[in-house]
Parts: structure tokens; sequence; C-alpha cells
């Protein structure tokens, strides 16, 4: 295989939630989360151009107190599910701690405050991307 | 806002394809693109237990080519269409160029080598993250 280098994420803003714990998160948004506000830095405001109320929207968060060493765990906590690999489940313990979720935008705030529909993540979250969902290709 | 610190990606494989150049990447699997394999580290090969022909996963890349500088784009490249935020686009000219790309997988070729459907992106792309897909939430 090529040598693979590492890359640098940089947090483009951060999760403000009423959800402090993930003990309190629900696994997904469909499960009861809150809305949430997506706080994004100012140095960013131009890639929010044309962002409007109403879009759907895929974030992608950094979960920052996930555990990166874990390979292999039982699916959404129970343990009568036998062991998985986490590339085979939605658990946020995995090498590359990624969340991945659909919001949609509910309120603009300022140029750089988006108010969105249900959330399952916790307050502080850094989020690491924004793109336009797509119909057409539900994930991609 | 609170002070966000940057994160260490490190990939966890590869995409081999057929595909050499971006000009060539169609912006859409749906829009005819060649299967592909991805080589996944063997550091992983418990990450990737129970993944079966059928599964269909979501699969995070890290679009090295990309130019993170980019904030504002014209869609898909048609200039008829206005400059738009990258993060209302699915550029992958972004602050951090992470794609998003739903795959099937046809064949398991290996402990840490898997066949998969229709992909648009080109050949040596780093792997960053899979996922299982979720019907009952498409994007999430």
């Amino acid at each position: 295989m090529d040598e693979i280098e590492p890359y640098i994420v940089r947090p483009i803003g951060i999760v403000r939630s009423t959800l402090t714990a993930p003990a309190e998160a629900p696994n997904q948004a469909f499960e009861g989360a809150p809305a949430a506000v997506l706080e994004i830095e100012p140095i960013y405001t131009d890639a929010l151009h044309r962002i409007r109320v109403g879009d759907e929207l895929i974030l992608l968060t950094w979960l920052h107190l996930a555990h990166r060493d874990v390979l292999k765990t039982h699916p959404t906590g129970d343990t009568t599910i036998p062991l998985t690999g986490v590339f085979r489940t939605r658990s946020p313990d995995r090498p590359n701690p990624i969340g991945l979720h659909r919001v949609t935008v509910t309120a603009l705030e300022g140029p750089t405050t988006l108010r969105v529909g249900a959330l399952e993540t916790i307050d502080g979250t850094p989020i690491i991307d924004l793109k336009i969902a797509m119909r057409e290709a539900p994930e991609a």
C-alpha cells in the first residue's frame, strides 16, 4: 500500500445544545433529539452564502469524547448483538471519530449562526463540515 | 466561541479505481462511476468484522487534491448557477475536504480488501472512515 500521510482537520464551528452528557444523547436524531444551534466561525461566513431556512444539510462533527482505539463494539450498546467491527456500526468510537448527521435549517440567527432541528450531538461538539443534502443520492 | 483545537485524521486505507484524474470522475456515483476496491490497512482488520457482501456502507474519504481555501463556488461547475457558499454545495473544495459516498459491498477479497459498486473517487484517494448505512435515517 502507498504510504498515507495524516491530515489536519480544523473545526469550522461548534454545536450548541441542551444535551450536555453523552449518556443523554439518543443514538439517532429521530429518537427524540432536541433542536440545536450551529455556531460557525466568522472566517467561514462566505462558505455559508445562500444557505436558507428549510435547507437540509449534512453536518459532519468531530466526536471529541470518542475512543479512537476501539475496533469492535456491540451495536447500540446491546450486548445481545455480537461484537461487530466499528466500520459496520454507527458507534462514535472509531479510529477517526467523525459524526454524520442530517439537519434542517429552521432559522438564521446572524451571519454565522444557524438554528437546526433535531440533532443527537452534545453541546460543545466541534463541527468540521457542512454539505447540502441530495435527494437523488440519499447518502452521497 | 470556545477555542477549538485541530485534530489529526489518520487514513485507514485507500481507494483503488480505474479513475485516475479528477476530470474523469463524475460528480456523483449515479452518474456512471466505475466499481472500485477499498484497501484497508491490516491494523484495522478487527474494525471490518462482520462486514459482508450486500452491505451498504457510508464511505468517508479525504479529497487530497481539493483546495481548502475555496469558500464560494458555482455548484457542479455550472457558471449559470450563482456563486454559492461551499457549505451549501457538494464541491470537493472546502476547508476540510471530506468526501461522502454510499457504496455497496460486492465482494470480499481477503481480510482487508473490499470490492464495492459505483464510486466517483479517483485512484489513490485516502479512506478515513466506514459506517453502516441506515435505512431509517438516510443520511445520518
